[in-house]
């Protein structure tokens, strides 16, 4: 690997020249890592919805032509200047959010939201310089959260990066990088139901069925998985999920249904669809008095949370995560170890796996609502 | 007093005929207290912006004519069928919040917001038959969150008393049947700053005052007192606040203006205005990654919160409070015992006091933003 470092590579990535327009793969150049930062050789990656809305740009700030991609693992292959927690041939997973270790937040107990490297969707360069390391023909072609790893190869700041065990299977745990964790952590580091308690999961993508993991890892009683697209009910039971909702059925909104159905609301509510309606049903379903929502999706830019003041009065707790409170260097980690430990299943979120040439079927089965992860092979 | 058990009492009370004129000192009949009701002798009433609001009835449902009162303390004259836990004698505090100690939320470590007797304001009626036992020749005279204090006798349910220690001077500690313990327990139970934390306190009334007090019990370095009222900053100094801020200063919003004085927001938030904007802004205000404000005020019918949902993505916690979360059988003698051992000041809220026959003086002061609490004497 040596042989390319402080080179300019040469690879296939999937550019996104429009919005909404299928990707096209090209060859770009990939510049050297600058300080801090990492050139890292992707070997899987996959499809988070987070990706789709900002390709979409259909409520965002469109920034092309860019390299999406920000679930995946691979493989160090060289290192800018000051980078010595890293080495060339470390197994490394990109994470959308990174950890400077130097911040308030990274030296906050509660926080991740490291002032320096937290996600950044606007943003399409690097923060050492202000500009891109790929480029065709000269042309920058944007980042996207610092991670772009629709890419044989890719530069990333190395607070992006978290160092995992060599032994695990990167074709697994690169779903780890972002929805698994973030929807498992949202759980269990922010919702944290007690042992019986009832918890509503809204969105059964990847995100919301590894919420409802979360739930049944920690002995809730009832998990009231909610989706407007029924097709998911089935796959989550899996995940623990033991009653289901579509608000499409009801008449009146689902938090009426849901506090009907629990005696005034659920004691928890894990919110992982991205949809402002669902996030308001989220809180407005949890028991006054006690219950706790945790918001994780990622809204339009104007969307607008509305409940009325008394809501809140009444004692409940509203919150919101990113990358479910973990720290991504210092905890991520240890959720790989889970995985080797068999603590955590990950297999069970794969549905699909398509090779790099045929990334944009990973793009349709999101769309469809088919499948939760579908890996995305590089060296096919 | 057993003289007058099981009958009909007649007495002075102040009777609210119309939403926002004066109140008119009348003779009242008040019933016997039935099952599970207790009749108080009220000593010592004083005035909270809650009974100003219903009082106004601006966006509040009205319910004419009606006692209004819920900050008192007084003495148990007779109890009804069932009521084993106090006797006539008893100094008790009544309270607008009410601890059955048997349903869910009572027996919930984390919720004092009792099914059977939560606070009420649209309810003029006993529980118990859904009539009033205050009546003037037959015509009712509606009852105001369980308590209607204004009265020198009123019915009470048993599970609105917190029975306290008789040594304790019903003339002061009266105050702590509702606006300080509110602010207080906002700060100490909800909030709960970190020694050295910055908190921002929003409305410098008497329960804005004990949420700062409470702030500075925790040991906060800053606390930024937020009032349109400017004249209240000097009284704020002796309550903890270091620092003041009126938002009709600033062109821009308060919450910006405190995030540039604090690098990003404040630790801890605590609104006690009513005011949904400073509502608002006391929830953006704090600091992403950890920040939790507190919601005490009680807002207009029809208020509504907004904010953008990345406001809550960004790891910020929202939670309301009645009653600072204090369940107030079970914990206001203790706060009583905290002022009877010098660990809590009530004094330097009561800033007036009148006799009843002048107690349109009280809401006069506090329409004006005059003083904390103006304590009303009974039996003057
Ligand atoms: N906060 C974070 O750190 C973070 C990290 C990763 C993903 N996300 C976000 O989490 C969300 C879920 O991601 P995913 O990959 O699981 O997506 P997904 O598309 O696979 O799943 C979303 C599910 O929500 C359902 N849904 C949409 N609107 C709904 C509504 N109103 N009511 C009920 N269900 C509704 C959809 O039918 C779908 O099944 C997205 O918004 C994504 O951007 C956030
Ligand atoms: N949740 C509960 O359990 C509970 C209990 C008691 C009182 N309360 C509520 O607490 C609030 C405070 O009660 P109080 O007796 O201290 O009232 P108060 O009138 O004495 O004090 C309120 C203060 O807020 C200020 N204010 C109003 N709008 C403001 C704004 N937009 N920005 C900044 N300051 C503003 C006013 O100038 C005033 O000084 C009221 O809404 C009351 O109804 C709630
Ligand atoms: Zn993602
Ligand atoms: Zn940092
Ligand atoms: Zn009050
Ligand atoms: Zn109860």
């Amino acid at each position: 690997m040596a042989g390319t470092a402080g080179q300019v590579i040469k690879c296939k990535a999937a550019v996104a020249w429009e919005a909404g327009k299928p990707l096209v793969i090209e060859e770009v150049e990939v510049a050297p890592p600058q300080a801090m930062e990492v050139r890292v050789k992707i070997l899987y990656t996959s499809l988070c919805h987070t990706d789709v809305y900002f390709w979409e740009a259909k409520g965002q700030t469109p920034v092309f032509p860019r390299i999406f991609g920000h679930e995946a693992g691979g493989i160090v292959e060289s290192v800018g200047e000051g980078v010595t927690d890293l080495a060339p041939g470390d197994h490394v997973l990109p994470v959308f959010t990174g950890e400077c270790k130097e911040c308030a937040h990274c030296k906050s107990a509660e926080s991740n939201m490291c002032d320096l490297l937290r996600i950044n969707t606007d943003r399409g360069v690097m923060i050492n310089d202000g500009k891109t390391r790929f480029s065709i023909n000269g042309k920058p072609i944007y980042h996207f959260v610092g991670t772009s790893t629709f890419s044989e190869y890719t530069v990333i700041h190395v607070g992006c990066l978290a160092k995992i065990n060599p032994l695990a299977p990167l074709d697994k745990v690169c779903v780890l990088s972002c929805g698994i964790s973030t929807g498992f952590g949202a759980t269990v580091n922010v919702a944290k139901p007690l042992k019986g308690s009832t918890v509503a999961i809204f969105g059964l993508g990847a995100v919301g069925l590894a919420a409802a993991e979360g739930a049944r890892v920690s002995g809730a009683s009832r998990i009231i998985g909610v989706d407007l697209n029924a097709s998911r009910f089935e796959e989550a039971k899996k995940f623990g999920c033991t009653e289901f909702l579509n608000p499409m059925d009801y008449k009146k909104p689902v938090q009426e249904v849901i506090a009907e159905m629990t005696n005034g609301g659920v004691d928890r509510s894990v919110e992982c669809t991205g949809n402002i309606k669902a996030m308001i049903s989220a809180f407005e379903c949890v028991h006054d008095g006690w219950g706790v929502a945790v918001l994780v999706g990622v809204p339009h830019k104007d969307a607008e949370f509305k409940t009325h003041p008394m809501n809140l009065l009444n004692e409940r707790t509203l919150k919101g995560t990113f990358f479910g409170n973990y720290k991504p260097r210092s905890d991520l980690p240890s959720v790989v170890e889970k995985y080797m430990n068999k603590e955590l299943e990950v297999e069970k979120f794969i549905t699909h796996s398509v090779p790099f040439s045929e990334i944009n079927k990973a793009f349709e089965y999101m769309l469809k609502g088919e499948g939760l992860r579908c890996i995305i092979r590089m060296e096919d």
